[in-house]
């Protein structure tokens, strides 16, 4: 049950501060009034999910092991690392700490006082528009393929090194420089499902792509780990 | 004795360089002319309080522990890593460490050539405005609580990771890109009480919020740690 | 086999997420709508060339060393560090994965909604033209010298500190925020070569001075270390 | 003699890369054009004088402990941790490294396509002007303390943590968020002169503060070491 309870606060902890960084925060009023999008602000808002990943890599990691994301546990499970009987609480706790996450943000904007419109300024929900599909398909793909080699190789069982937590969050972080503009380098499917849930519309319609392809990645990578293909 | 001169000198370095950011620095010539906040500085300002803590962590940590800041020793006690008689000389030194910084900081800028009017451009204080007391209150104590399962967590009796001040640190700016806007993001009572003696104002008025909530939050997640919720 | 596998992912992933940042990320639409280089972003971009070598230095880095730069394998051998029958295979595997990350991610920008033009918007490569070849050749030798000073320094023989990864990470970076508008700090001969095999014109005819000079510098870097003028 | 050489590379990158990513780098072709200081610059100019000492802490540290600055010689010296008969090697190390660096630098920028006035754009020299001296010696004086600090903190006698040339890095730059207005945050007599001695012109008549606070700060902070006022 600890462990479970490690997953639900470290999901809703990415959620709460990842997208407040996107709606409340590295944007100042530029989202909130209507503005679009500023590339400038990608850095940020990277290190606000990367930075959260590994926040929550030290304070809960010790009894979970820190995934916060279900791509991360199929991997786990996939490589051999963790028992098929813990895979379905894991997942479960994601996306409840995604949704609480997602409404506990909702409930501070919403003391906005100028008023917060979540369908028009949003809540820090992935999709594409400005890239195809295909692209999307893509950038999600290579992204989530190798941050989770970055996760199981910082981790192996020839011995975790200590920066372990800080590799990964700073890997999450980078990733985003390149892949925001392209899917919005979600990598991970209960981070895109509980925004999507109170902004419907178009992050809803998108969320499916979210959910399949960081877990077809995570499952490729944790395959290359298992069969010794990247592990020594 | 050493330990209460650590905890001085480290909260009021907290004090001068973050606080310093905010009014010498990161924002160059724009807050001190009386423009408006500049939402793209939030990384730098995050970065100027999380780093001081990470060097404090280095610097004085071995000393005592490096809390500055009396939510982090109210959480220590409560999770029972630390003996009573400690808390009130760190709590003192760490008020008095926070009200010297802030009196340092003004007397530097009280040498800008071109002057420098203290009620108009602050001192780098906390508060909130454009989102409601109860806004504020969610912040502070998310944030808080989780900054502090993060230094319980990442310090925990199994043994602390030689990461631990850096994590810390990182955890503390990146909190900063969520919630700045909606209540400063102090997370720390006496950050928060140096600049208001001397701004006064709003900072004053509203300086019990940054008193309580940080507090309530340390005590919360110190209790988690205390009954095992959260400590392996 | 493994090895030459994880030297291949590795270059592809620089290119991808470095270059990827260049043109789909840290600039935004700025330099996909042929605006001029934004001199803010160097910072973005510099992270997200060292951040992406710190996470293949976590990620495969227990299986190849992560070298994923011809100049740094030409300074393992130099330094004594590698045999000479590894280092073909690691150089073939390099070239081979720059030019995969290069062509992966034209495909990704070919899905842009709005066309791309890899020959007015480049591709991330390198090359001078505000400074002349010899402040380029200066910059690039320099530079690589420096960075393969740390890269053995922290890996040396009486013992690689966990830090390596993030500290060799966080060098190449920095590296970018001095060198990037004299010859776009590349120092790794892969790196310029993939994208220029794209892009042609001029990048493919400066290409030359980036095979050339930081294989030297880094040939000097080894030399120093092996003969124990760096080396303790 | 190993020693000595490790402290002239360290100190002439550490000009080159800070005061490149001022001249060169982080602030694009504005300074060099004549544009007045641009604020949100501080950030990454902080990390490039940060980082670099970062690197060299990894890079040479193994052989001189990575100073590559007079006061912290003199702390190190005060603290007992350094044989008198060293401290004249290594501070002359320092400052010829450090002019070399600037002169290195001034033949790269030299090759400037539309040239370059050092006298108008300058070698990111340190000195005050809008701030009083009394506010420019504060500044000096807190921000060496408390660099000190965390380096005497994290190389204790009792250990140094492998994170140390992390934090101290990230320290400087931090310190830069703050101090650069007031100062231009040197804290170091070698890196304040070798610009000094190519820019003549105020940056020579102010640089006298720069070979005398910083110093007094290093012996003040080696003081409290050695008494163990902050030693455990």
């Amino acid at each position: 049950m600890q462990k479970y309870t490690a997953e639900f606060i470290g999901s809703a902890a990415l959620v709460i501060v990842g997208c407040g960084a996107i709606t409340m925060g590295g944007l100042g009023g530029v989202l909130g009034s209507g503005q679009p999008f500023a590339s400038l602000a990608i850095l940020p808002i990277g290190l606000a999910f990367g930075l959260t990943v590994m926040a929550m890599a030290y304070g809960i990691g010790p009894i979970s092991g820190c995934h916060i994301n279900p791509a991360v546990t199929v991997a786990a499970f996939v490589a051999g690392r963790m028992p098929a009987s813990d895979v379905p609480g894991y997942i479960i706790a994601q996306f409840l700490g995604a949704i609480v996450g997602a409404g506990l943000l909702y409930v501070m904007l919403a003391g906005k006082v100028t008023g917060y419109d979540v369908t028009a300024a949003g809540l820090g929900q992935t999709g594409w528009s400005s890239f195809s599909l295909s692209s999307a398909v893509l950038a999600e793909f290579i992204a989530t393929f190798l941050f989770i080699v970055v996760i199981l190789g910082a981790t192996s069982k020839a011995g975790t090194t200590p920066v372990a937590g800080l590799a990964i969050g700073l890997t999450l972080a980078v990733l985003h420089l390149a892949f925001v503009p392209v899917s919005g380098n979600s990598l991970n499917p209960s981070r895109s499902f509980g925004p999507a849930v109170f902004v419907g519309g178009q992050a809803l319609a998108q969320v499916w792509m979210f959910l399949i392809v960081p877990t077809i990645a995570g499952a490729v990578a944790g395959l290359l780990f298992r069969n010794k293909t990247l592990e020594a």
